[in-house]
């Protein structure tokens, strides 16, 4: 299914697909699954999401682990499987609110964790502003975009964005 | 075509109702659009898309500004009818790329445009450094994010995310 749909994208897969796939009546299918965006939903939620998983390691440079966040997501979201089963994702969320919700605190959730796990580091040695809350929101945002586009981040506009965010959280 | 989508949601429209509605044969509504994904892209196209035609009027004080762009995009894309056609918009732009180029220029170009130039005021004043585009892309991402969460974006998150990004394009 993950494998299909990363192929192929989200319209390719049918609900007479799956069946035929599976052996069943299409009535066995929508039984248990109202929607096309339920089972690839419930698909996507068995693996890591692509973006979510991605860890860049601690360094003292706060402004070069923020900007390998960028690049390295960026590429989990950009290359054609990862950007392929993004965009599903982002048409699942988009089209049921309900598995939304679920898919987006799976998908959110390790992007805040790692961001705000690192600004503590920088606050608790006293190099910016405790402001970690609205930075993952914006690393959250900036990711789900990029995702939505498809396309990798220049490192120029990393660089950049990078830089107005750290004098944002300055002291 | 554009009131059954914000009534009912992406998932709800088919071409087998579009082809009845319209008095046709399905092969009819086919030879013509392709997918769903583009019958509701052209329609999307003809409108103003919900997000993207906020208009707020400059007064002299920037951080007020960006505050209520910020509180008018939120409630015009939180709404019932503005959620659900923000939605089925993201649907349509995650499940067909060339389709979505377009609709995302139509719907990214006025955000920037009005952000660039309420922040070239505060530039020319001596207010800003000349982050404009950054700032823009971050506008850009929040409102698509905020969209596809299709809930409001709460007064002090708006407060605290403006305050880091005038501070970020601080002199």
């Amino acid at each position: 299914m993950r494998s299909t749909l990363a192929a192929e994208g989200y319209e390719a897969v049918t609900i007479e697909g799956l069946a035929a796939d599976a052996g069943v009546a299409k009535q066995t299918i929508y039984r248990w699954w109202p929607s096309k965006a339920e089972i690839l939903g419930e698909a996507l939620l068995e693996g890591a999401l692509p973006g979510s998983d991605v860890e860049v390691p601690f360094t003292d440079d706060l402004g070069a682990d923020l900007r390998t966040w960028f690049a390295a997501t960026s590429a989990a979201l950009s290359d054609p499987e990862g950007s392929t089963i993004a965009r599903a994702l982002i048409a699942v969320i988009a089209t049921n609110p309900e598995l939304g919700e679920r898919l987006t605190a799976s998908l959110v959730e390790p992007i805040r964790s790692w961001v705000i796990r690192r600004l503590q580091v920088a606050t608790d040695a006293g190099e910016v502003r405790a402001d970690a809350e609205v930075i993952a929101d914006q690393f959250v945002a900036i990711a789900a975009f990029d995702a939505l586009l498809g396309r990798p981040l220049e490192p120029a506009w990393i660089e950049e964005t990078v830089r107005v965010m750290l004098q944002g959280i300055a002291k």
